[in-house]
């Protein structure tokens, strides 16, 4: 599998090597002007579709020229693959940690729920468009996503909670796991920046309101 | 505000009037050629995204010849409108006469939830369109659309449910309100013709969970 800011940091030495009046777009460190091209997609993806938004969109957006775009990415399809993947594995990081840790299985599913909010409301747009535009990804780069991992830390929990005699189990964990990533998915569809409640309120709550729901 | 359907029976008949030769395309009644094009409409939007969706995918899928399609709409848009307000329209109906006939307001909130897990079952290509492709519609056709009411009908009852001392009241409604909502709406994203579980079944599964969750 190719990783695409491995790519570009190549052709962006590549170039700089070759032209070295280009040096003006490179004022800022290049991490700094990677990291700021992702957030700028992150916000048009998610505000216009992935579809319909243009290098020339992205590039009026972060404010550069559409060509100097091609020091860090070889087609819009590079920028999608790395937000999607980058929000991704972030999520999976927080989640595998918690769900691995100690404690009975009710705990740390109110921590995954909690956590995964917060996180969720951190990465509002980067979540939009992980959620509607993975489709838009090749296959071969869906392939190397951990597309369900999410879905199988949450029904784990709810099983070993099962087995522990903590949550009903005349349920389906996969119902309830699927119930529970909804409503915490679902934020990213109403929560705004500024919300009077803050992210860990509602992850408490929604981590509460889904213990009460489900225990035995 | 125009009505596409309107529209396209007008456009029908004075085609037909005018070459009596496109009769072939008329051997099934017009409306049911109407709904059949909305169904197809809907797989393929759901599958490949509307904007992603050309006229010619569109005819391929139903098996008419793209010019045809014209009999019936002038956009492609027309046909993102007639869906998600059909959709929409459809389900409120169901749940405003539910939310206000009679029984306690939980009791009511539990019928909504049974009813609206079957209803989106029954309507899954027009549920991902309505939740994923709404944003390509025009201002002025988003705006003829009672996109809210779904949210309203649902944090209305809990707040009925609060009044009636029922449901807690430590927790702002419209927290709860959207967490059922997404606990719901999200089984677009997973649930497929054939699943173990009725419709029926999870629905009364998850209106069950939410009372739980949320009993005061």
């Amino acid at each position: 599998m190719s990783n695409p800011r491995a790519k570009h940091i190549v052709r962006d030495e590549a170039r700089s090597e070759a032209s070295p009046a280009k040096s003006k777009t490179e004022k800022k460190p290049r991490d700094e002007r990677w990291r700021e091209l992702l957030k700028a997609a992150a916000r048009v993806f998610a505000k216009k579709g992935y579809k319909s938004t243009s290098l020339q969109d992205l590039a009026d957006e972060i404010g550069i020229l559409k060509g100097s775009l091609y020091y860090y990415i070889d087609s819009k399809e590079d920028l999608l693959y790395e937000l999607v993947h980058g929000i991704l594995d972030g999520g999976i990081a927080n989640l595998r940690s918690i769900a691995l840790g100690g404690g009975d299985a009710l705990t740390r599913l109110e921590a995954v729920i909690t956590t995964h909010v917060e996180y969720l409301v951190d990465n509002l747009a980067e979540t939009t468009v992980f959620l509607h535009d993975i489709k838009h990804l090749s296959k071969e780069r869906r392939e190397t996503l951990a597309i369900d991992e999410y879905e199988q830390i949450i029904t784990r929990l709810i099983e070993e909670g099962q087995a522990e005699g903590t949550v009903r189990d005349d349920i389906d964990s996969r119902l309830i796991g699927m119930g529970v990533l909804g409503m915490v998915n679902w934020i990213y569809r109403w929560y705004r920046p500024g919300d009077t409640v803050t992210p860990r309120s509602l992850g408490t709550f929604y981590a509460e309101m889904v213990v009460s729901g489900i225990h035995a």
